[in-house]
C-alpha cells in the first residue's frame, strides 16, 4: 500500500465508519477529508472530476488512485490480514455477508436512519414516506436473519475470528435504533455488538 | 474446491447466470438444480432449511456447504484464477464494481426487468408502479457511469483482461432492454458487450 491513505468521508455515514474501523483494528493511519452529504458537497464539479464521478462517499484515496464503495475499500486495507480468512470458502463466505449487507441491510436500515436521524421525518418526500413500511420490513428481516445466524456462533464467518463481514454489518446495526429498529428481540446481535466493542484497538463511530 | 459443485438456480435470473458464466469461462463443471422464483420454490420449508434461510437464489453448493449471493459465489469459483487480479488495488477495484452492481445496478435494472419481462406490467402492485420512475432514473445513471468508464478502456478494471467485475455487470446489462432501458446512447457499453460475447468459452444466458 502507498504511504498516503486519505479517506474522503462524512462522519455521519456508517459506510465511512466501516473503513475507519477496519484501519483502526489493523493499526493503519488514515488522513481524513470531510464532506457534508446533506449539503451537496459530493456533487460539486470538483468532487465529480477529482474524487468520484458517481458523486458518493466514502472514497479511499491510495496515493493517486481513488477507490469508491465502502466494502471494497475495507478489502483493500485488510487484504492479507487476519480480517480476511485464508480459507477459500471462508473468504467467499465473508464476501457473501458483505454483499448481503449492501443489498438487504444498508438500503433498509441505513436509509431509514438517514431519513429519520439525519434528514428528519418532517422533511421526507411523499415518495420516501411511501417506502418506509417496505424498508422497515426489509430491515427487520435482515436483522432476524443475522440474529439466527449469530445464535450459534460468535462471528459471521467460521474460523473463530472477526472478519470484514463483522465490520461491514456492525456499522449500521449498532445504530439501528436511530432508524427506528429495536434490537430488543435480537439477543444474539446484542451480544455480538459487545464482542465487537471489546476488540483491541476498536474505535467508536463518532470518534 | 470440492468435486461436487451444485448451482441452485432459476435460469431467468441474471444473478444465477453470472455464476454459470464464471464457471464456463474457467472450464469448471456445475450441476444445476432448477427452481421457479415466481412460484415460491425458494420459500418452501425444505429450501429454507436445507439450502438458504434467506429464501433466495442463486446458492452455490460446494460439497456440503452452501454459498448465497451471486458475486460471492463467482469469487469462490474464480479465486486464484485470471478473472481475479493479482494486484492488490486492482483486486479491490474489481470488488468496487461488483458492489456497485449490487447496490446501484441490480436493484434498478434487474428489478425493472423482473417487473416488466417476468411478472408483466399489468401484474404490478400500485407500490411497484410508484417506484418505477425512480428505478428508471437510477438504472439510467448506472448505465451512464458505466459507459463513461468504458469509453477509455476495454474492461472495467485496469490490467488488460476481463475480471469478475465485467461478468457481474454483463449479466443484467446485456438484457437491460427487457427492463425498458435502451443502450442506443451507450456505444462504449455496446462494444464491451461484443467483447464479452467473443471471449473463449463464453456461454449465453439462455443456454
Amino acid at each position: 500500500m502507498p504511504d498516503s491513505l486519505i479517506l474522503h468521508e462524512d462522519p455521519v455515514s456508517g459506510n465511512c465508519y466501516k473503513i475507519r474501523l477496519t484501519a483502526a483494528l489493523l493499526g493503519i493511519g488514515l488522513e481524513r477529508r470531510f464532506y457534508d452529504i446533506t449539503n451537496g458537497d459530493t456533487r460539486t464539479k470538483a468532487f465529480l472530476t477529482q474524487v468520484d464521478a458517481n458523486g458518493r462517499i466514502p472514497v479511499l484515496q491510495a496515493g493517486d488512485r481513488f477507490l469508491p464503495e465502502s466494502n471494497a475499500a475495507c478489502f483493500y486495507l485488510a487484504d492479507g490480514s487476519q480480517l480476511v480468512p485464508d480459507d477459500r470458502f471462508a473468504r467467499a463466505d465473508m464476501l457473501r455477508w458483505m454483499f448481503f449487507e449492501q443489498y438487504q441491510h444498508e438500503p433498509n436500515i441505513a436509509t431509514m436512519r438517514f431519513w429519520l436521524h439525519v434528514l428528519g421525518e418532517g422533511n421526507l418526500s411523499p415518495q420516501q414516506r411511501a417506502m418506509m413500511e417496505t424498508k422497515r420490513e426489509g430491515g427487520q428481516a435482515a436483522l432476524a436473519l443475522m440474529d439466527r445466524h449469530l445464535s450459534t456462533r460468535d462471528w459471521f464467518v467460521a474460523g473463530g475470528n472477526p472478519t470484514l463481514a463483522d465490520i461491514a454489518l456492525f456499522a449500521y446495526t449498532h445504530v439501528a435504533h436511530e432508524g427506528g429498529f429495536s434490537l430488543n428481540d435480537f439477543g444474539a446481535i446484542r451480544a455480538w455488538i459487545e464482542r465487537m466493542r471489546a476488540l483491541p484497538r476498536f474505535t467508536p463511530m463518532q470518534g
